[in-house]
């Protein structure tokens, strides 16, 4: 089954989107941006949509409207975008809940949330990406499903609920070794040491905990209970009292669990 | 240059440090451990190494002797260990500074670390893996150089506080990030959703990190300083109270740096 789909939004999400969906077979109608140079970005990745910075979309063809927005702007274009009767309008968010969408002027709402970390210019294989969904129209559910299930076949049926515990989850797994690596980074910096130094090691300590789960991969002075060298780092990072006190709240919560 | 080398140690750095020297060119001409049976997993390894549970060592032919040991373990068998005229005596250890083997037998001392997590049963291609060395004694150095370098060709001499920046920093970048993966599961599992979802988040992010730098890759609700997402994921995970407030600390400072 094709739909005719709208992109609202011309940020990470819908340059790796539009070509995705057209690839799949659907077809992009529309691609809004606050400004048609930005929506050109996105329309010139396919075949033939029009770029629009006009949120009337009455005389749109489209029957799905994908807000791939940053969270900040979701409520906002939602309660601003006019759409025809009987359109299904969903936004790309791990976080915002989907009442947000409530006061829009469509007839059925939903999220469709893929969970992969995009960048512009970087083109993901979506088939190797989950995909998450909520509705509480049931047709909707059915028809995101089918345009979910067209781009990966891993596709999620989540509450609200499952959506936050995966979005909290996503924020330790990505953002936060994110960091950790960030503070590895300063950490050789302020010593003048090659940046290289410890990349063999983090690729192999993330691709042992992928394979046998975390648990059972952690190493390192705390789980060890090695209080000595525990001790002897904290004293070491006591120029940023911040990242010390981050060393010893997970080296803690290591021991503890 | 080719080297006799004895190994004191039958655990994770020892199954790999063995095959990989040998198939470097050198020697191995003992392994030592608690029991027989240990040393006999590691010598078996090989081509022609002794295995021992004794630590006298004055008839031995090797010149430079590795204690491929848990940092508990170092000092006592540096202590015990009877080593013949001229050796050198070295650990693999990134924490034990060099002058826990001041008090041996070993005419000289060093330190010889690969930078890597081993793993018993799983081969890690040695010429992948930085190796840092130290030592006091300029020959001494000289020599650890050549063994490094036959084995990697990332080899780098650092002191006694590089050292241990390195190792801190590796802390943060191979237990820590594993920890954050460890919590990431931990909140899938209780609500009982697919550990699978979130892999490729994971393995993108990490590439695009050690591509660009964590620096410009960081992403989600506490680099966009989005307080309202901030505050709600730290009450969703208010039944953890020590998780929450590792939450709260790491993204105070991915917003601070």
């Amino acid at each position: 089954m094709k739909f005719k789909v709208a992109l609202l939004g011309a940020g990470n999400v819908a340059w790796n989107l539009a070509p995705a969906l057209e690839d799949a077979g659907h077809e992009i109608t529309e691609v809004y941006a606050r400004t048609l140079c930005q929506a050109e970005e996105i329309t010139e990745r396919v075949y033939n949509a029009r770029p629009t910075n006009d949120l009337d979309f009455s005389e749109s063809l489209a029957e799905i409207f994908i807000l791939a927005l940053s969270d900040d702007a979701i409520a906002e274009v939602a309660d601003q975008v006019i759409l025809p009767e009987g359109s299904l309008l969903v936004h790309t968010s791990g976080t915002v809940p989907l009442e947000v969408l409530a006061y829009s002027s469509a007839s059925y709402t939903g999220v469709f949330y893929p969970l992969q970390s995009f960048t512009k210019g970087k083109k993901i294989a979506l088939d190797e990406v989950p995909i998450a969904l909520e509705s509480e129209d049931e047709e909707s559910l059915q028809k995101l499903k089918k345009l979910a299930k067209s781009l990966s076949p891993m596709v999620y049926t989540l509450g609200s609920k499952d959506r936050k515990a995966l979005h909290v989850a996503a924020v330790f797994a990505s953002n936060f070794t994110n960091h950790m690596l960030r503070i590895a980074e300063e950490i050789l910096h302020r010593q003048g040491l090659d940046q290289e130094l410890l990349k063999p090691l983090i690729i192999e300590s993330i691709s042992k905990s992928l394979q046998i789960g975390a648990k059972k991969a952690q190493t390192g002075p705390a789980i060890r209970e090695d209080l000595e060298t525990l001790e002897e780092h904290h004293r070491f990072l006591s120029y940023n009292p911040q990242v010390a006190e981050i060393y010893r709240l997970i080296s803690q919560d290591i021991i503890d669990s």
